[in-house]
């Protein structure tokens, strides 16, 4: 174990929380059906000591739920023995449930495949599969939905992902539609918790699956995933430019023009940095100020990075980058980027991070997808030393909400 | 448990061996991820009540092996564990690996779905995949293959039920490719054991995956599934009909035409009825004749009835009959069938059921599928007071090989 101190113990109260998204060092999360304690106990600890006050876990659908009409209950049971070894290392945690995809492979329920056909239900719509996961996210809330360390559900795993292979594809409403019954599951399943759907860019930049106005109005806070070497910002502007590392400042700030809870959070619940995608000696300095930028933002819950541990080089068939994303290695050393995060950690634990008050906003056209033609502008600004906010178009005129988010300036496309 | 006595303890030595294909009572193969000892356990006891040998179990290809390169050695405990507790109630067990296709559900490999496309390699030719089956057969060998209860690996169940909805299909030359490869790994992994493709009707009716020539020439004897439900049987020809009667009795004999070596035998590995298929005061007799029409052949291995126990009716999504096909219910009470075959194999102890030489073959052509216009004729002359063998054309003028089987008329088509 390095030798860093063990954060604070109230580290709840943090204004912006740390987080790892876990990733067993033993054999990933296919660890569900090959249990081990031990090493689950020394991940934990390794995460505890770099600070962090809660991690990211991930279920796999057919795993936890392989009928129907049956939640497997020794799955349940090592979920919440996972959420216990956590508690031993003050570890809140964030439970994700229909994967789905994760990682690059595919889990499909064997009840969901039609074995005539090979389809697979289209789980958005189909009245069995949504009775089918209310009982999934019933039986997680009665096993650990009263869990001290139980932070609340992410439905799932960037799910597009998981439908997009499969021929699954729905309109943007029907989406949202699936948003608020899962929404409804979850918080009925385990009232007050912090539920999530785990996102990455791709609804907010395709009016596709989701709408960003369900998403920044539906669960508790707004969670995004942003993963900037997945939509090649490195090669396009450079690594250490502006847009490289304001990438997840940009989403926290577009995300919050959709919120019409001025009080509602972003949560960045995945971002991270391989090698694969640059220089090695650049990644430690491309971390701290990716992560400086994101608690810039007023209304930031955290920052969960991915990942904890290295993917086991034996386990085979994932993206070679995924076997680089840890912050340690796969047997337990501190890598350099571990080092930075905690060293940031221990710092915002002494003086908490101050964010910037954006009172200049940018004003984003409704309907708009906020890509390039958006994305670059709000740089632009950053280059010339504004910190912007954004606002849609249709909110620019409403004088109370305005002054609700403390926004006295409103700068148009064309003035960029 | 029922007021049965248990079999002799050499019931490995009886002429034709008598199991069951286990279904365990609590939460079916899902028991695999969610074990329970003690209810294996008292099912084992059922199915040993009954005076069985030996069972059949269904492992579960994605829970075996969820990655190409990583067999889960808790999965691989499981099955010894099972294998030690089949040994308590003295139950050889064969194991069915490669599945793929059980109950009407497709188990897929998460590793074997393109996550880009959602198509599913081709299994039977893709050398990444047929790395991953020969480790998988290797990391069973090493945990159970010299298991004294292990009788040897069934390599797949049905396995083109399993391709066929994902949309791969083989040519026969290159089924019986994968057949030799498998069953090469499989003799590796644990040697000298009962090795068998478990397959029913379908190659043999259909000149689709595997040819009758590698059926009946690969692995240790030639496995195979009578279900005279499954191909109207009933309802053509009626429930006590000589063709129902004698289904599983063509099947032997059939089979046996393609054999090379003449010790081969044949191995009813499943068979079945269901009262969605015929009167439930029917099954008891009609039961009972088609066991002693089985048994009356020679080089018969052994039957296996399919089942143990009902499907939990809590566990949804099943063909409404597999809930039925239990001998015994879901709470453990024998079905009037369970006695039939109880009775059936206590008599068969005492007086081992002597075979009917068939000193007659019936002739069948070279290259003909030998469905309705073989099977009639055959069951023709069963309706006239012969018992056929069945010789292929091909080898029908081949003095020493009719001799070695004892055959001295042969009976063409024409003249039936």
């Amino acid at each position: 174990m390095p030798a860093v101190a063990e954060a604070a113990p109230d580290s709840r109260s943090r204004r912006v929380r740390f987080g790892l998204n876990y990733t067993p060092s033993k054999n990933w999360w296919y660890c569900w059906s090959d249990w081990d304690a031990q090493s689950i106990r020394a991940d934990l600890a390794d995460i505890r000591a770099l600070g962090m006050d809660h991690i990211r876990i991930m279920g796999l659908w057919p795993e936890l739920q392989p009928n129907a009409t049956f939640v497997r209950p020794e799955m349940v049971n090592r979920v919440r023995e996972l959420l216990d070894l956590a508690g031993e290392r003050h570890l809140d945690v964030e439970v994700t449930v229909l994967n789905g995809a994760v990682s690059g492979f595919l889990f499909v329920p064997p009840w969901m495949i039609n074995n005539g056909t090979g389809k697979v239900a289209n789980f958005f719509t189909d009245q069995d599969t949504l009775a089918a996961t209310q009982r999934l996210f019933a039986a997680l809330g009665r096993g650990i939905g009263r869990h001290p360390r139980f932070l609340g559900f992410d439905l799932s795993n960037e799910i597009y992902w998981f439908a997009q292979p499969l021929g699954i594809d729905v309109a943007p409403a029907v989406g949202d539609g699936w948003l608020r019954t899962m929404f409804a599951d979850a918080e009925a399943a385990a009232p007050g918790r912090l539920h999530v759907a785990g996102i990455d860019h791709f609804p907010w930049l395709n009016d596709d699956y989701f709408s960003r106005d369900a998403l920044g109005s539906t669960g508790s806070v707004s969670a995004n995933h942003t993963w900037a070497g997945w939509v090649d910002i490195f090669s396009t502007y450079g690594p250490m430019s502006t847009p490289s590392l304001h990438y997840s400042e940009y989403f926290i700030e577009l995300i919050k023009a959709f919120h019409t809870d001025p009080r509602r959070q972003v949560w960045i619940e995945e971002t991270g940095i391989s090698s694969v995608w640059m220089d090695p000696e650049l990644i430690p300095r491309w971390t701290e100020q990716s992560i400086r930028n994101m608690v810039s933002c007023e209304d930031l819950w955290g920052v969960t990075w991915w990942c904890s541990h290295e993917v086991n080089r034996g386990l085979t068939g994932f993206n070679p980058l995924e076997y680089d994303l840890g912050v340690y290695t796969n047997d337990r050393r501190l890598k350099p980027i571990g080092a930075t995060i905690a060293d940031l950690v221990r710092e915002y634990d002494r003086n908490p991070p101050k964010p910037i008050h954006r009172s200049a906003a940018l004003v984003l056209p409704d309907g708009m997808v906020p890509s390039i033609p958006f994305f670059e502008p709000f740089m632009r600004l950053i280059d010339k030393g504004v910190r912007p906010a954004v606002v849609k178009a249709s909110r620019a005129t409403d004088k109370a909400y305005l002054e609700a988010r403390g926004i006295d300036k409103l700068i148009q496309l064309d003035e960029v």
